[in-house]
């Protein structure tokens, strides 16, 4: 007979957006309501985190909003970063460095190439150990026959130089959503890993054709590529693990009323994370991997273990008839739709009492 | 020096869906609007177009709308029609039998496989010379990993097969979207030809990732498959002609305003069609073929030759800025956003005088 009750230790989203202002005051929250302990939170605000002090202060704001959640900071990579910053990040706590392609949402050609101009940046990471975040696409160009499905396999050379160049930085290449990715993950070293999220074990090409709610950067990929992603996580291998991703946009961004713009890509998981998570892996006969994929996995790379702060079980029961997703958050004048609404998970957290 | 004016000997849209009623009402006239005499009508109605009957009866009614187009009628291909239909379809100057993928938008297998069972109407329809125009997908299955992307080129034994049992059936593969597809078309004999659309020579895969407006059946590909189709125009191939696949859908059906529900897949480009089609030949060097491609070569693959009924050249003037497309087009409670609303087209149409 199937589990009615299973618990993870102390979950852990190793890839979060929180935002700021109004919209952290929304979203955060949402990490603990999912079912989360830590976040690892991502450096791309307007202006970004670029500095150590300015991710101690992101810190403290998101502390205020919900101190029951342990908040991982990045910085964000640019030309305006330093070896000696990112000594003081290190010192200051901060355990990560976000890489965004430049150019990879507007065809601009070039901003990729240029990964050899931060390898002073690199090697003081590798000093210190601190981890190197991938967003692993190249722009796209028609000229080279790059777009949004094959952004990821062309990345991978770039994954290879680097982790070949500074063998000892530990490097996550983020939101994987390919065969290809999963493979070249798996054919490196210790010090690679890789974040999947719970929407591209479940969504392929097919469902975002014609839904913009369902677009996101990567964009999902082939059934193959979902199989991929899936099998990976059915083999318990532990150096890919959840980071969700989710990716708070409103409602009129989310939709395409007018054929003059596009959507805004992102896709928001967060206050139903663990229970998706749950209901998603059982449905590929992974259940039992769960804590691994949701905690242990990422933790041990990450170097986050769970303890005496931090250890604490987060249990779901499986919810006889499914529990129906939110049709929406709102706060002030926030209003967010997160991805499933309105359909039935079939497993819910057991409040804490 | 370019060309300031070019000339068209009547043109003629191998492909086009004018719906019924208001609908028809508004989208009709937009054929000769775009600078269209012949319209090549599918049978896609509640109900289809089954019997010759009905294709004559929704030719009068057309024919009321807008007296002044050719419009060459078509049957829907399902288990009900007959040889004997066929027959009756040839002598009432029925030209062809349009074949729709059962269940290629909703994903259940099968359909496809059946063609077989159709072979009787195959052979009448060689016999009498008929033309048989075939949407070249099967319907996704992720457990084969068949999506939107390779649905046409994993079809496309089906198109040889059919031809190789019937080589003197004359076929169209429709809406090519492919390199793969161009390929298997040129490999045919002189009985296959192949139509294009518009939009599928301006957009990739790219363009309709968050942008429901550019999502229609079957997606543009990539942009080395865009390439091909470019391609076998500039060359002049003449079994490869405009059919535009215009299909109106209101703005509701197009917008994606809540996550419950897709967008329906088509583009509307019948009201500029053949100054879009000229701006965009331009642009990859092929403006010479505008004759052959928009009406020439499919006249001739359909043996709808120019006679002193059809004869009239439609001319167009270089626009100096530039002549905006209409953001849309209303009549009674219908609406209708063309394809490029907003933007600027290079040419536009000498009115006669």
């Amino acid at each position: 007979m199937a589990a009615t009750i299973i618990s993870v230790n102390s979950p852990a989203d190793f890839h979060v957006h929180l935002r700021q202002g109004s919209m952290a005051a929304l979203v955060t929250p949402h990490v603990r309501k999912g079912g989360f302990k830590l976040a690892y939170v991502m450096p791309n605000l307007k202006p970004p985190i670029a500095t150590a002090a300015q991710a101690l202060e992101y810190k403290r704001e998101l502390q205020k909003i919900d101190p029951n959640v342990e908040y991982v900071m990045t910085l964000y990579l640019s030309p305006d970063l330093t070896p000696e910053e990112i000594f003081k990040a290190k010192n200051a706590g901060v355990v990560g460095v976000k890489s965004y392609p430049r150019g990879v949402t507007t065809n601009s050609e070039g901003g990729i190439e240029s990964y050899e101009t931060y390898y002073p940046i690199f090697k003081a990471m590798q000093e210190v150990d601190m981890v190197l975040n991938l967003h692993g696409e190249i722009p796209s160009d028609a000229s080279a026959n790059v777009h949004v499905l094959n952004a990821e396999p062309r990345f991978l050379p770039h994954l290879f130089k680097i982790h070949a160049t500074f063998p000892s930085l530990r490097i996550v290449l983020e939101h994987a959503t390919t065969r290809a990715a999963v493979e070249a993950v798996k054919s490196c070293g210790p010090s690679v890993a890789c974040t999947i999220t719970a929407h591209h074990l479940d969504l392929t090409v097919d469902d975002w054709a014609g839904q913009s709610w369902n677009f996101c950067k990567p964009v999902a990929k082939y059934p193959d590529d979902r199989q991929a992603l899936r099998d990976v996580i059915a083999e318990g291998h532990p150096r890919f693990f959840l980071g969700s991703d989710s990716a708070p946009h409103p409602p009129h961004a989310k939709s395409t009323s007018t054929p003059s713009h596009g959507c805004a890509a992102g896709i928001y998981t967060s206050p139903i994370l663990l229970p998706l998570v749950a209901h998603i892996l059982e449905s590929f006969g992974a259940l039992d991997k769960l804590d691994g994929f949701a905690s242990g996995f990422g933790r041990s790379f990450y170097k986050q273990p769970i303890n005496a702060n931090s250890h604490s079980k987060v249990s779901l029961r499986r919810s006889p008839g499914g529990k129906s997703v939110d049709s929406e958050y709102v706060l002030g004048n926030d209003t967010l739709v997160p991805f499933w609404a309105g359909k039935e998970i079939g497993w819910e957290i057991v409040e804490e009492v």
